[in-house]
């Protein structure tokens, strides 16, 4: 491996582990556990899934990596706190939901080069992407990696104390 | 910027960002607002303000940018769950102790070529290393950025909703 490709690797390990995480702490949940809150007055783990389901999917077309498959959801699980009532979808479908999208996400990414990686996302203008070429990429992999694990330190709060 | 220093950057500027949004969580808290559980029955702020000084510290050994600080702090911090017991050191001064690990991490790493981030870090053997080379510095850097997100995760829930 190149030095950059070492580099992008590491990106994806770290990616790679914080969504398997994510994805093994709902993979088991009844819906009754699904209601549980993060912390009093908090999201339920529900919003939490979906709102995991949502970024992702955005993630697609953020980084031109195929149509979205879920714009439905940003009403309830992006552009509204949770405010507990009924989610457009259950939770057994939102976890079929992740698995699909993170895998269509590990499928793009295990093609691309690191000249992909640096290229500019969807939502920068090639004007402004010359004058701020860390918007590429390489950068929307990093937040939404910290994005899952900002999450996944709200949802361990909810299981047993080991 | 190469390609390999570009990559390195946008992982600098996710670090950056990450133990900024810490910093700013922790720096204007009162003695009693620390005694605060970021979930009931879960760590206190000052016990996790104290646990992330604690891994930034050892950062600078792990990557061989200079002797830790602080090893007094580890069987509090680090070895032993919150019990919710007298810490050894002030909210004020484990503050100080993170501003001043922060800094000095942030100067080793703006020193570091790109062959220095692919270097192996001091806990792992040359001879593991020459087997699996994704144990460098460089992914130090990004579990350590995601570990601080994960704990900003818990920290925002004792704030009051936005």
């Amino acid at each position: 491996m190149t030095a950059e490709e070492q580099l992008i690797d590491g990106a994806l390990r770290t990616w790679k582990s914080s969504i398997e995480r994510f994805e093994r702490a709902f993979s088991n949940l009844s819906d009754d556990q699904l209601e549980m809150r993060v912390a009093p007055g908090r999201n339920r783990l529900l919003y939490v899934l979906g709102h995991i389901v949502v970024v992702h999917d955005r993630m697609l077309e953020l980084l031109d990596a195929g149509p979205r498959r879920h714009p439905e959801l940003d009403a309830f699980f992006l552009l509204s706190p949770d405010e507990g009532g009924q989610a457009p979808v259950s939770g057994l479908k939102l976890n079929e939901m992740l698995l699909d999208v993170d895998a269509a996400l590990s499928n793009a990414f295990s093609a691309w080069a690191p000249t992909d990686w640096l290229s500019k996302h969807t939502a920068v203008s090639a004007e402004d992407f010359a004058k701020e070429p860390q918007r590429n990429r390489f950068s929307v992999l990093l937040s939404r990696t910290v994005h899952v694990q900002f999450h996944l330190g709200q949802v361990v709060l909810t299981e047993p104390r080991s």
